[in-house]
């Protein structure tokens, strides 16, 4: 059961306060003695595990802080709110289809910008994990199951045409979308160009095709998107996954989702070793295999569009979302290489000049993905990174 | 000034309360001497013409009525008063971007679903006129301005990202949607299939060209579209042309609103005689060149996109808004001449061969261009009319 109440004015947590919380909610056996921890102080959030250390069992509370960095810094204080109970709107909606890979919400209260959930303590970000080297078999079959079940059970071909438009107008924030697309689509081309990019920013074509992007990006309402499905916000281990932070959650392009997936795969791709490539390189195969299975399955099961049994939709879908999917992330890669954003991937490598070839790479990549995204397969994904990977490495 | 007021409950106007509203509201001179007319009693509204016979100034009223019929038995009230705020507010929003096709609105009472606007009653509905032979020299012009101007002001290529998501949800109408949506896409295929279709609905490359075109339909927000831009929501005379009741508002794909007013100069183009096809096929080249002459205008000097300048972007946009607008009209033509709507131009047709040679070209022309909407210009489509037409009415 989740409880929503609205109070007056807004207060951070303690751990003192933050134990009376769930006593008072009654998540935990009532008598027990609880304790509590401050295990998250990111930008944006705090975040609170409180357990029964008698039992083992917590819960997690996450709240928002009134004085985000960073990106967090144009953002006013409403927005910070807004994108909180997002973030607890999407997670019960995605939990309603997906229950094995979203974490169950017990409580929110949109006011205090504050979402209590299931513990998940024992699950460890994902991105850490894959640069750690850890091994995650079952990754990409559960978020290859994840993207399916959301993107198909949200879309024009499964909920009812008014219940879809009411979802999208709640799901609607326009003052965050606005940073989010000007942090997409505006400041890598138009307000920062280092040097060694100079030769991209020429590339008549590539802008072509990347404002073709933009603009599926700002018009197309397939699915309610995570919005941010990167590695760093998939919690796992050797047999859970779960998705979390789903807090610009808006209608998009589904190929915007399982784009940003691959994008982050393909980023671990470019940076390890021979026999780590591979792994990763069979992640992405399985994780596309796997989503396509699960949506066609969901489709011929489950689709409630009357044209829906019409030969060769299914795969005009299916193919519109693979082209979008490689044309993101090929965008992602030359962004995230290039532009204000980082990811720790890349800048976490030590030697400069390695450093400076997988950047490389990551460019050529990025760029052969948006350009051709439209007649790639997953087999030729692969064998490019194969070929660019090792030619790159005995070139330069 | 507008002035909106909401009051305790629903009454429907008579001449007298007509008259005491205007002299309320003062749009007409305090000390004349008024009178009212019912100009219009259609079935989901009534139309009253106020005017001072001293000076023929006068004013026109619109007021939904509860008891609508057709269509609007599956309405509830709610949404019929839903229906008549969003007219007004829609003729607010693109006659702030396009005066002179538009009607001027005075004044609304959202709770009374009244609309007091600009007198109209010197111009005609273009439908009747261009039916009973009336020349409307400047219609094509015009509207292709009309369509320019509110699909580019109103598209991420002018607006502000936040601006243009608050305006497309404002204008979110999920309920009536649905009806739209169901009428145009579900009925003809699925519901209704009389037996000198039956062709038709055994073609399969053109049912899932019309899926393709219902996908497009339902999940692309490109521009706030009148939704409805037939001739019969058009009023013209020899100088002048206004667009009338865009109750239906919705962001949509801008070759819907350009592909419905193709599709009823077609319906007129099958069923008129040679010298007054070759003046509705020149309405079709004129509606086009303007819309994409002014449209490239509007981009090149007011479009605020980043990338707007990057060639090839331009002639992109257009070529789909050309593709959609012929997947459109062509579906649009088969709709109206087999389903369970119907329009006027046909059905008028007295001779039962005449009507049947009519529908079937119009069926064939429809097919045609759903199929090769992607590859067909103006030209092609143009001597398609005139192929199309003669050939059929020497050979059946």
């Amino acid at each position: 059961m989740i409880l929503t109440q609205t109070q007056g004015s807004f207060e951070l947590l303690t751990n003192e306060t933050a134990i009376a919380l769930i006593q008072k909610l009654e998540l935990l056996d009532k008598d027990a003695t609880l304790t509590c921890r401050k295990i998250g102080a990111g930008p944006f959030n705090y975040v609170f595990h409180v357990a029964d250390n008698a039992t083992n069992k917590g819960v997690i509370i996450k709240q928002a802080v009134p004085y985000a960095k960073g990106l967090g810094e144009s953002e006013s204080w409403p927005l910070t709110l807004k994108r909180a109970a997002i973030e607890a709107d999407a997670l019960l909606t995605f939990g309603s289809y997906c229950p094995e890979y979203v974490p169950k919400v017990y409580y929110a209260d949109k006011q205090l910008a504050i979402t209590v959930m299931e513990d998940l303590s024992h699950v460890k970000i994902a991105r850490t994990g894959l640069i750690e080297g850890e091994n995650y078999p079952l990754l990409s079959q559960h978020i290859g199951e994840y993207a399916a079940k959301t993107l198909f059970y949200t879309s024009d071909y499964y909920l009812e045409s008014t219940t879809k438009k009411e979802i999208a107008r709640a799901f609607t924030n326009p003052e965050l979308r606005k940073i989010i697309e000007s942090s997409i689509f505006t400041g890598p081309f138009f307000e920062h160009t280092p040097t060694d990019v100079e030769t991209l920013w020429n590339d008549h074509e590539l802008k072509l095709e990347v404002a073709k992007l933009k603009k599926i990006f700002m018009s197309e309402q397939e699915a309610l998107l995570h919005g941010d499905l990167h590695t760093g916000h998939i919690l796992a281990n050797e047999s859970e996954t779960k998705v979390i932070a789903p807090e610009i959650a808006f209608y998009g392009p589904i190929g915007f989702d399982t784009g940003q997936f691959i994008a982050n795969l393909l980023f671990q791709a470019v940076t390890c070793e021979d026999a780590d490539q591979e792994i990763i390189l069979s992640h992405i195969q399985t994780f596309w295999s796997t989503f396509t299975d699960v949506y066609s399955t969901l489709w011929n099961n489950e689709s409630r569009d009357a044209f829906k049994n019409i030969d060769g939709l299914l795969s005009y879908v299916l193919q519109k979302a693979k082209a979008d999917s490689f044309g993101f992330a090929g965008w992602e890669l030359i962004r995230k290489t290039s532009g204000l954003s980082h990811v720790i991937d890349l800048d976490g490598i030590d030697h400069m000049d390695q450093r400076i070839n997988v950047k490389t790479n990551a460019l050529i990549l990025g760029t052969h993905l948006v350009k051709n995204r439209s007649t790639l397969d997953i087999p030729t994904v692969i064998e490019l990174v194969q070929q660019v990977t090792r030619s790159s490495y005995s070139t330069l």
